[in-house]
């Protein structure tokens, strides 16, 4: 069942300590199956180098239920669920504690778009969510930082598909694409770009956005029906 | 005698360099018999590539007195043993200068809990002892240094099995865990939370401490009789 | 066609990421035949690990069209060939993201020569320069890049042969050299400056530049007819 | 013709790069034969990869005459050859542009002594040297760099076997040793407390120096005739 899609995940999870963007266990990849409403997913708690496409976890994406796998699945799986389930452009997601990405999110700052490296996979800041309400934390804690991740994208008015990534307040951050590749593809440029940030902000301390006319060329030239860029 | 501890002592103490906490020589690992009243360490000064599993050294805990082993032990071994005497949580002890958490020891600052990377493995912040008396540093020093940890923790009124690990002011870090492979594996978080918190301050130097309930929800959603999580 | 010349640029864009230089295909090294008037350069969009010498395209420096090769070349080509087209000294050019010189460039600031590494090689601070316009963003904007950085070594009087490497404000460093692989070892070594001088301004907020004297010396005896050292 | 000697100095250049403290050739180790009153040099400008142990260079101490090798010596023959006649305890010498310990010696600062891994190794702050006068830089540069070094070891009474290493200002570190791995060694501690130092500082922006008794307990622990330790 689905297996293209797990091997997809499990190749997707795997890069994830070559990017060094995970340590231990920490960081799941999931991708989506939207015509079947299933959702494949990191299974709990494995190490990455003894996980194989067996282990991947299908999850149903409405009702949470394991529909396949005898592991249970990755802790995260219900934040995984509510980004699927309002963000249309997310085929694949991850969640890493990567360094620089955390470091900003422990601070509780958005990554502001300081530069072209930034404008070419993000169309605008990488909004860092508020904090979390105490019912939030503990009732249905994974389910509500999913939750606090949309309103954060619906009260600012963002575009997922636009802004491929976001940081939870004291926690770290999550990153999607079109598929789980493309999503580990974005939490790699997001931590380069985190890592540049903050030491661009210590040369520049009052450093302003970029401006918005090369964020527009950045990201449009690579990006929608007029793209033509490639390095 | 002991050779399965011995055999683990020997892995945890070449994993130290496999995760980089160690230059050189610069740290040891050791692991006790509860039973037997007995700690394996490592011996002093030998390269990490070289090792084997029969230098390990054998100390009884109380008197200190080699009871195995043609090499002597770690010179911090007086240390080990203070921690083992007091800390009933720990099975295993780390001792390196890892470079960020030396950091904050040579500061002389706690590690402050700023994120759930954090909270998932230390129950608060990350004590730094108060710097040695001149009596302590030139009697038993080793000796004195464990206790000047035990100090901190009874003080504050902290539980070493939730806050596995310290800062000895104007030195560097030690952890600890239910055994050698989980002291290791505390004094990488240990370090990877170093590192982060070096940076969330410099980005919001006012930086509050993380919220208590999300401190609560992460660092009991792994430990204790609710524990549920695996990433 | 210009087979030699194809492989030397094949072998400088492979060293970028075995010295860490670039992100997935964030980098193109080009080389020039001026003789011919032809320079090659990277294919757009390629990996690394799967490029070959015949994937190379030549480009006619004058007019810009393809003259052989049946992939697109690097988006950037048009900023290698302004650079060609005014620097005499450039034999080969390479841009990247290194993370640190885009650092000084997000910040929109010069390098200081602030030691005898950068003054083996540059000689005098490395230019950042100024934002570009809107019409040039809107423009032919890679053309325009290039344009700016000319204007930046013009108006300040600076000699591209003796200062190989500059900033492009908000976005990152181009550098070049006498042909492919010495161009890519001047970005090795603006990398290098760039992530020295971070933390010696960091040490020393109010750092001024080094003496002209030791920057005389250094630059003339590695470079020059009077050069005589080698490490 | 001191084929041991070569072979020792050989290995020592060799491990630059593999601990990091070297980019390209930027880096040289020399060894002493007191007796004959020669030193050993790697030769100038010539490929770790490539460097064989025929190629070091044999130099007379006294006058700086090339004894046996068909390479020239390494530029700073001048200065080793400076340190050597003026440090008895320096068996060794190696110079570096180790990213760290430049960045406190473009900062023109000492490396105070902040914690334990400073006093196991290093009796006190490593000393920065004042700016070279004009007529220094433009005589016999590489010479009166040994002066300048010399100088400030007397003048502030230092002792160059308890302080094995020096920040040539605007430059980069000088270390030595007892032979050519000996020096190796403290140039990896060097650059150890000197990125520690860095972040120490910036945590702790008063930092007052460490106990002097801690400082006297570590250093003598290991050193002189009290010394018992192995870590």
């Amino acid at each position: 069942m689905l297996n293209e899609l797990k091997q997809q995940v499990l190749e997707a999870n795997l890069a994830l300590p070559r990017h060094h963007l995970v340590t231990f266990t920490w960081g799941n990849v999931s991708a989506v199956d939207r015509q079947q409403g299933l959702m494949v997913i990191k299974p709990s708690g494995v190490e990455y180098d003894a996980m194989t496409r067996d282990d991947m976890v299908v999850v149903e994406l409405e009702s949470g239920k394991v529909v396949e796998g005898n592991k249970k699945p990755s802790s995260d799986s219900d934040t995984h669920r509510v980004l699927y389930l309002n963000f249309a452009a997310a085929g694949g997601i991850v969640h890493t504690h990567s360094r620089h990405a955390t470091i900003w999110a422990q601070a509780g700052l958005d990554i502001p778009a300081w530069g072209t490296t930034h404008a070419d996979y993000f169309y605008g800041d990488i909004p860092c969510t508020r904090l979390m309400h105490e019912a939030e934390i503990n009732g249905r804690y994974e389910w509500e930082t999913g939750r606090v991740i949309v309103e954060t994208f619906a009260e600012r008015g963002l575009d997922a598909a636009a802004i491929p990534a976001v940081l939870v307040h004291s926690h770290g951050p999550f990153a999607w694409g079109k598929d789980a590749d493309s999503a580990v593809h974005n939490a790699v440029v997001l931590e380069e770009v985190a890592y540049m940030g903050i030491f661009s902000r210590q040369l520049a301390p009052a450093l302003a956005n970029m401006q918005q006319t090369l964020l527009d060329k950045h990201y449009l030239r690579k990006h929608g029906k007029h793209a033509y860029y490639g390095q």
